[in-house]
């Protein structure tokens, strides 16, 4: 296996992609200027309603997030996604919803806000898929630390610039980066900014 | 408030059990045996799409479970069940997947094995509801110890006969309680027995 990369497709800040992967196929993601979560999405491209999901992953590894080599799994408690590679502080989190439009409105913010419930939506859209359940994401470089006693903190990501994680698609994948546009807490440090996707040959 | 109980729905081991709840109507969960996990589910019942969401709730209150006095959130971030007492030692998880047939063929099990999701799948069934989508469940009593370093255990559940929580409905609610059939790993104590829903007045 070489890394080169074949592709690279920039995730503009408060954006989402897609990208279909083959079986066997890698791929990383790269915070391009640090400190940006992630949210990554990842379905069966033969049928859309089996997905990457945090809880059956959990249970599957009985891990709160995969281990180098590990696999996130499908609601159907199938592999996905192999973790292969880790060239970021290694912190990511996978108890946390995506952001969405009811979420704003709580944070108060009135009119319409970019948020990765509705990239996930409008780029499986563009990909002709009608209709998607709405998974827990993978929340890629999110520092989310859990107490002792169960409480949960949001800290700015602690990404630098070019930090990646690298990943191979264990089933012909339809893969979703939404580059975070939270900018109502501290996840994202100073402000959204811009991911890549590099397909690997 | 009183507490007296209107009805007592006892939900046999390895079954479920669905009720509607009006909003504000309350209601216990007791584990009758002791060390008996529960699996809770709620889906608002005029839209079966809105239902009870861990990964919601967590961001909403910043905690891996709700304190007293907090609700559980939907996936469209509203209350639905506020967790108004807990007589029990007060160990509950929201991380794990409701068991189904994948998990037990997984654990070695041949043929079939009685499993939250197809209990859940039942009795909305039996409401009349045609589809749903299979939410992440409130494990009640269920005792998943997080370390550290993110690695979760599966411990016996703490209860004892008679422990309980009571919940309050804070809108229009399908209520659904199954009573885990899990047997292959430690967490229904010696096995799995009978939990009850009380209806308070």
């Amino acid at each position: 296996m070489s890394d080169r990369v074949d592709q690279r497709i920039v995730v503009p800040a408060r954006e989402g992609r897609a990208v279909r992967m083959p079986a066997g196929g890698r791929f990383r993601v790269v915070d391009l200027e640090g400190q940006q979560v992630g949210d990554l999405f990842a379905f069966s491209a033969d049928d859309i309603t089996e997905y990457a999901s945090a809880e059956h992953t959990r249970v599957g590894l009985a891990r709160l997030f995969p281990s180098l080599g590990e696999a996130f799994l499908t609601n159907r408690r199938r592999p996905i996604l192999t973790l292969i590679a880790d060239d970021s502080p290694g912190v990511h989190d996978m108890l946390c919803a995506a952001c969405d439009p009811a979420r704003y409105r709580l944070l108060g913010v009135e009119g319409w806000h970019a948020s990765c419930q509705e990239n996930l939506q409008r780029v499986t859209g563009e990909l002709g898929v009608k209709r998607i359940e709405i998974p827990q994401p993978i929340n890629l470089f999110m520092d989310i630390p859990v107490g002792p006693d169960g409480a949960l903190g949001f800290a700015p990501a602690r990404t630098r610039s070019g930090d990646s994680v690298t990943l191979q698609a264990e089933m012909y994948t339809i893969v979703v980066l939404s580059a975070c546009p939270q900018d109502l807490n501290p996840i994202n440090g100073p402000g959204p900014t811009s991911l890549a996707i590099e397909l690997l040959d």
